[in-house]
């Protein structure tokens, strides 16, 4: 049986940054090699890397490449060149808030004058890479540690390994859980359009002979009301000040539902998700991709000529319907802006 | 502009029943031909026909050939001989109730002694056919007097004329909206895992100049949150003598959503659908499909080899939930036991 360590969707060689291509999992298993900045912001933008923490580690590697590249060119003015290779990072998808705060952490790096500066910014992408996976190691301790009996679980989307340094958020949880026998069985959302519960969660699961079964989206109401789940576990793409939580679209409908049947509803996400800038969710920024991601399934199209879709990606579930929120610094039940504020003065 | 009228998803002719191949829409526009009850009953498992109005008229159709064959066969024995035919069509689909309502209906035509009776079974099936009909264009006037002002509505699934006579029972009121002036954009959720809203309810939307816009199953809460629907308006396979309402996977989670959202859920169904031997939705039948729907998309596999999936294809949505059913005798606001038979007293 392979595991989860095996899935490792983001290499860093001295080649470049390989990438394992999320979009063709699980029928092909191909990495791609992103050798510039700009590189690593086209794979962030089409999606070969996905998921909140993996995106802000694929962007501290995209750095270090342009560190790398510009300090070649010019050992005199690469902190003023690599502007423009922040910027191309900065603006790959809008959602995420780990990419932005990997991004400022790698711009604040400071360089003695006179050395070279790539070892620094590839330690210190290193180090980002490294402290996820040990941070979802803890979460998924603490997120266990809530499961009191063997029960079904329902996750979205795909809070994995693949969209992580590895273990993942969710998945951590889930993983955790089913190593301490608290774990009956997994439901996987398939989460359209993207399918990234068909293709990567249930991949993942399957890897690691964790019980998963895939139902369509719309199946997941009637599998509380049959009483065959006690806790949705979700990861987050972005998390405000007051507790609202930004996700995958669809996490939010869940979350409604799970309160509709006292089914217990999980967020599980590092505190480089918390974007403690915004007061609420209403300002978090929705990414809305391409009509085509719902009109078309690989070159097919499944919708008539000339039909419109709307397509967001993403939406915000209020810190009121979140039970507990799981962070490598602790648990927060009913998320709160004072808990928050507690929590991040943890440092 | 092609408009529903010719649309035209069942028709009867001497050659056969022709049945327009739903499974290939909206790519591609074939009718297939039935020339038997089994083959009825195999077009109707297969779903080259569904909606449970369309299940009940082709059954009844069925019906009608199958009477015929077995006149020609033995005019002495025809009676005795469709027996076999009859069970045939009635397992073809579980959760329709509208298939066991127009069997029953076939079943009971009286035929005096000695008459050829294929034209009176023909007569029959062509009744329930115009008469649905009837009821959706009725359907579609009382619905559509229920919306206030020009506002947004959801529909989920197929409940268009591909899913009945003619016409359709929600996208009958959502024609009448529209008609009236009442309809500023429709949404349609695309229904996976058969993609009936992106297939079918697209397709029809658009022959007729209507407003749509396709989305995942999952932006419908955040389509609710952001206050763009003033309105859920959905079909039914059955329901149940509470007011109980069985239909398309997903169409639950909606009605929980909508509540929670001050978002109104009407129900169109004729009194066909109504089950009034059944006390609650508890004891609807749910039809589970093979797992392979879920986890192929017309032939290319979207999940993991050896994953497994759960694939129940309808859900039960309590009466309480129901803010209004319309039916063809008349419209009941928050259905009840009690409103029911009164409803059915009607006659």
């Amino acid at each position: 049986m392979e595991k989860y360590d095996s899935i490792q969707p983001i290499r860093w060689s001295r080649k470049g940054l390989l990438l394992l291509d999320q979009r063709r999992l699980p029928a092909h298993r191909v990495e791609l090699c992103c050798r510039s900045a700009s590189e690593v912001a086209d794979a962030i933008r089409d999606m070969v890397v996905r998921g909140a923490p993996a995106i802000g580690i694929a962007a501290a590697y995209g750095v270090a490449l342009a560190v790398r590249s510009r300090y070649q060119e010019n050992p005199e003015s690469w902190r003023e060149a690599i502007a423009a290779d922040l910027d191309i990072l900065t603006t790959s998808r809008p959602t995420a808030v780990n990419l932005f705060w990997a991004l400022k952490r790698m711009a604040a790096l400071m360089v003695p004058d006179g050395e070279d500066p790539v070892p620094r910014f590839e330690s210190e992408a290193i180090a980002i890479h490294d402290e996820d996976i040990a941070a979802n190691h803890r979460m998924g301790e603490l997120g266990a540690a809530l499961i009191s009996e063997p029960s079904g679980i329902l996750t979205h989307c795909n809070a994995g390994a693949l969209a992580t340094g590895g273990y993942g958020t969710a998945l951590g949880v889930i993983r955790s859980a089913f190593a301490a026998g608290k774990l009956r069985q997994v439901y996987a959302d398939e989460t359209r359009p993207w399918l990234q519960g068909a293709r990567l969660t249930a991949w993942e699961l399957e890897k690691d002979g964790i019980p998963a079964q895939l139902i369509a989206d719309g199946a997941a109401a009637y599998l509380m009301q049959r009483g065959m789940i006690r806790w949705v576990v979700v990861g987050s793409d972005r998390i405000a000040a007051n507790g609202d939580v930004a996700n995958k679209i669809g996490t939010y409908g869940l979350a409604v539902n799970a309160r509709h049947h006292g089914v217990g509803f999980m967020v599980v996400a590092p505190t480089s998700t918390l974007d403690m800038s915004i007061a609420s969710g209403l300002d978090i920024p929705i990414e809305e991709r391409s009509s085509e991601e719902v009109l078309n399934f690989q070159g097919i199209s499944i919708a008539p000529q000339g039909g419109t879709a709307w397509n967001p990606v993403f939406d915000v579930t209020p810190a009121a319907l979140v039970d507990v929120l799981v962070t490598e610094r602790g648990v927060v039940k009913q998320p709160n802006r004072e808990k928050l504020i507690a929590l991040m003065a943890k440092g």
